[in-house]
């Protein structure tokens, strides 16, 4: 009769891979888990955010070998992919996210998805069932690659056991580069021999420092026309302002930063650099005001969303438009452009952002005092992750006058990000306070960061914006010409029901909730002095 | 100059689909939306799990014209998706589950992955960016085609808004034949006016019994070598047991489940039918005592993981194999079967489980215990989700001298199930109750499934199996040959600092912790008398 079932030869012999764990190990051989793991410590990885399964488990046994990378556990796959995104922005290098088969992989792709956006140095490893049984189909098999490849960043699957040093060096240094790399461990080549020599560093790839974009960007600047630079990844670090405010002194320009920077530092004594607004009429018109445009480490702006009376690209036909690189090297070019201007080597004062009083507020919470409150109270070097999304347009405004500080923002759109980012952020900076700005929707998608946040003893304060609806999408809806909200669309909207002291109290997190900016105030002042993480429901009116 | 960036020309007039909303209402013009909503009424569908966003807003207010389907918002996507599963293995029809781009259905996948294991029929909607937007590559654009690859199941982008009725009514027809079918609409297209006619019935497709491998399965059967049936799919519904159980009864085989199936009916009155074990070497043991095996609606039985010792197939070449399909003719075949057979149309009496005390346990937790006393007390028609891993081995045990009910089991192995499906099945099966047997880590991988349990007052009680720990990662360790656990094995299978009355009560269930027997045997008696949802945790030593 016709078999087409796949049944096992019994005289096929095992794998040597098969060989006892222990065995190896007593014979003091190394196996290919450990040569991937003390490579990634020898290449510099510090941490590794983890939520491993059995086909990781070498690799989790790697680490105890590997005393200088921090093994972190989070209670979701979002939670790693998150924190090393956090993590990778603010050590400026890759940490490791360590994933469970295809499974682990999809429920960490959202936060790898801001990470790619971000332009995030991120290692990924994925372990893969062994290769002679994942042909067998068994139940968690999935399509890794194809996953991975939705990154459109670096991903390889190891085909031998001796190339692990090879590839995680690769993969290191492709990351470097400012992108999600993703290496596909198969469990067996993880516990196979191999010899323990250390990976050539893979070469620094060239500089893509394009000097005829600089030249045009120089010659489009200094014409004389109205000019905006429109500022993006590295060119938002505190020498790439610096640098562009210099720009701005000998040209005239304008500068603004893209609506949701990886990272980028503001407060007093920062240039006054704005946002490309999100709403898209607001950001047309604004636009549309110039004739000549700068991109510097940002994408062309585009709207967020497809609207009516809005076409998708921000910029016109009619303005002159030069695109300098969006990698790594953006600061690079940013200051070969200023050097091409003959720039000043300081910017002048004026353009600096001078301290300022900002109002306190009173009374029953809304939006603007808390944005108000807060810029007001944060410490100087303190890193605020904003997922605050319709709570804290404001905040913009009044972080001019906050304490120098490090603002992440949401650059993907894939909600969930605010409290893992916060997490990795906190990994990276021990020594610095960081505050999450918080919208409650967004934070439910990967609430159980606050475990990670509560079991390492981060000192991260979670302001979560209270108004138990998804707010955006009813400001969508009326950007799209819905007029009165249906039954329907209030039915999805609304999240009320949710009670964030005692979620957050539940997953170790010390909460209190508050509804007057006397409260809040009182609060974070005293979430501020103490170390260690602190969760404010605010209950926004 | 190269102008390598991306604008808009201010001549391109934008399409008609932006014109005003509210007008094209207003003219009683129906659109694409519409369309597909009201199709998939028509077609049956009565729910919609939904997390939303911009992209798919028109088909949330279509919603409102098609008052059949009954939306319910779930606080992440895993959610909708796990609880589409429960509902479709419940009702044996599809439910949608309607998400937001390619974040959306990344966050949804690991469930999708589970149902696509199960062969549960589910409708997957998808908004996508308008298709006049989408070449801008804006923040959330995504490849959802790929990531709906990874399902294996049918799939389109719709093309046309005209084509919306046909496409949903395709879809449905690809759903009903166990598999998830994904339906990827942009956003221009749902808001284009169409003219609203119904879709033709997408043509029942033939059936697919393979009257070849019935014969060849009859004369396997009647040749009177030592044979087993492994039964999976639809056939542990009800009627396929008894048939199998007569099959038993003409032939002498014996009867096991598959390890994992997607809903088995169990308890006194139905034939008895252990699963294939899980532990490998006790399920190779086991299958290797026969000499002929059928499947009927089960995959060739795999390992879950590459152990050494045990090679993957749990089948050996010397062994006689008929596999029967494992779609959803599962039950047809296996009664063309018995009718080959000749077998009696009831199995005999003495084939069928008779109903039996279960032993009482007192004192201290554990999981034997807590296995025991779920079996006794559980009332008749529950369905009971087993999410337990480690804790409910014992369960299945005990689950033969239970009541009468249904039993659900994670299918894909992508933990994170068992508390959406649980919400699903609940939303399917209002009459009955709904026990949700949960492991602890599990649980937190979806646990805001707990809100839409709260938020639509489901009959759910989740007993979480508090052992703050990756248990089944220790127990996978000792199968590859670890011995002693290493500090960073220990590190990151280690869960304690979860509260889970606070958590559950923070998501709106009324929760309770328990640690004795006698203290879950009252809670539990409480919780079964009661509507609503409730949640247990129970702290096992």
């Amino acid at each position: 009769m016709a078999d087409p079932v796949a049944r096992r030869n019994e005289t096929a012999p095992l794998e040597a891979s098969n060989k006892d764990l222990q065995t190896i190990k007593a014979e003091r051989t190394m196996i290919g888990a450990e040569l991937l793991m003390e490579t990634a410590a020898e290449r510099g990885v510090e941490v590794c955010f983890a939520n491993p399964g059995t086909t990781e488990m070498p690799m989790v046994e790697a680490l105890d070998g590997a005393p200088k990378i921090r093994p972190i556990l989070g209670l979701f796959e979002g939670v790693c992919t998150g924190a090393a995104d956090g993590y990778g922005r603010m050590a400026e290098k890759p940490a490791m996210a360590l994933l469970h088969l295809g499974p682990g992989l999809a429920n960490g792709l959202c936060n790898l998805h801001n990470a790619r956006r971000a332009h995030t140095p991120m290692l990924v490893v994925v372990g893969e069932h062994a290769t002679w049984h994942r042909p067998y189909d068994p139940p968690l098999a999935m399509d890794i690659e194809a996953l991975a490849g939705t990154l459109n960043g670096w991903r390889r699957t190891t085909s031998r056991a001796q190339n692990l040093g090879v590839d995680v060096s690769d993969a290191l240094a492709a990351a470097r580069r400012g992108q999600v790399a993703t290496l596909i461990v198969p469990f067996d080549l993880q516990t196979k021999p191999v010899v323990a020599k250390p990976a050539p560093e893979a070469p620094s790839p060239s500089k893509t420092v394009d000097e005829q974009a600089i030249a045009n960007a120089a010659r489009l600047l200094k014409r004389g026309k109205k000019a905006v630079i429109i500022l993006g990844g590295r060119s938002l670090s505190r020498e790439g302002q610096m640098k562009a405010a210099c720009i701005k002194a000998a040209c005239g320009c304008d500068l603004i930063a893209e609506t949701f920077p990886a990272r980028m530092e503001r407060g007093v004594g920062m240039p006054h650099i704005d946002r490309v607004p999100y709403v898209p009429a607001v950001a047309q018109n604004l636009l549309d005001s110039y004739e000549a445009v700068v991109l510097a480490g940002a994408p062309a702006p585009v709207t967020f969303f497809g609207y009516k009376d809005t076409p998708p690209s921000l910029l016109s036909a009619a303005q002159e438009v030069v695109a300098l690189g969006e990698g790594p090297d953006a600061l690079a070019e940013l200051g070969r452009l200023a050097e091409a201007l003959g720039t000043p080597s300081a910017p002048p004062k004026e353009l600096l952002t001078r301290a300022g009083e900002i109002p306190t507020p009173t009374g029953a919470l809304t939006r603007d005092k808390v944005c108000a409150l807060l810029a007001a109270m944060q410490p100087e070097g303190a890193v605020v992750m904003d997922e605050g999304n319709t709570t804290s347009q404001s905040y913009h405004y009044f972080a001019t006058l906050a304490k120098p500080f490090t603002l992440l923002t949401l650059t993907g759109g894939a909600i969930g990000q605010g409290a893992p980012c916060a997490t990795g952020a906190a990994v990276a900076c021990p020594s610095r306070k960081v505050i999450d700005f918080q919208a409650d929707g967004s934070a439910l998608y990967t609430v159980q960061a606050l475990w990670t946040q509560a079991k390492e003893k981060l000192d991260v304060v979670t302001l979560i914006c209270s108004n138990q609806s998804y707010d955006i999408l009813k400001f969508e809806a009326s950007q799209l010409g819905t007029r009165q909200l249906g039954p329907t669309v209030k039915r999805l909207t609304d999240l009320s029901g949710v009670d964030w002291v005692k979620l957050a109290e539940g997953l170790g997190v010390p909460s209190v909730a508050v509804a007057t900016a006397e409260e809040l105030s009182s609060e974070l002042s005293q979430a501020l002095a103490e170390k260690g993480p602190r969760l404010i429901e605010m209950e926004l009116c």
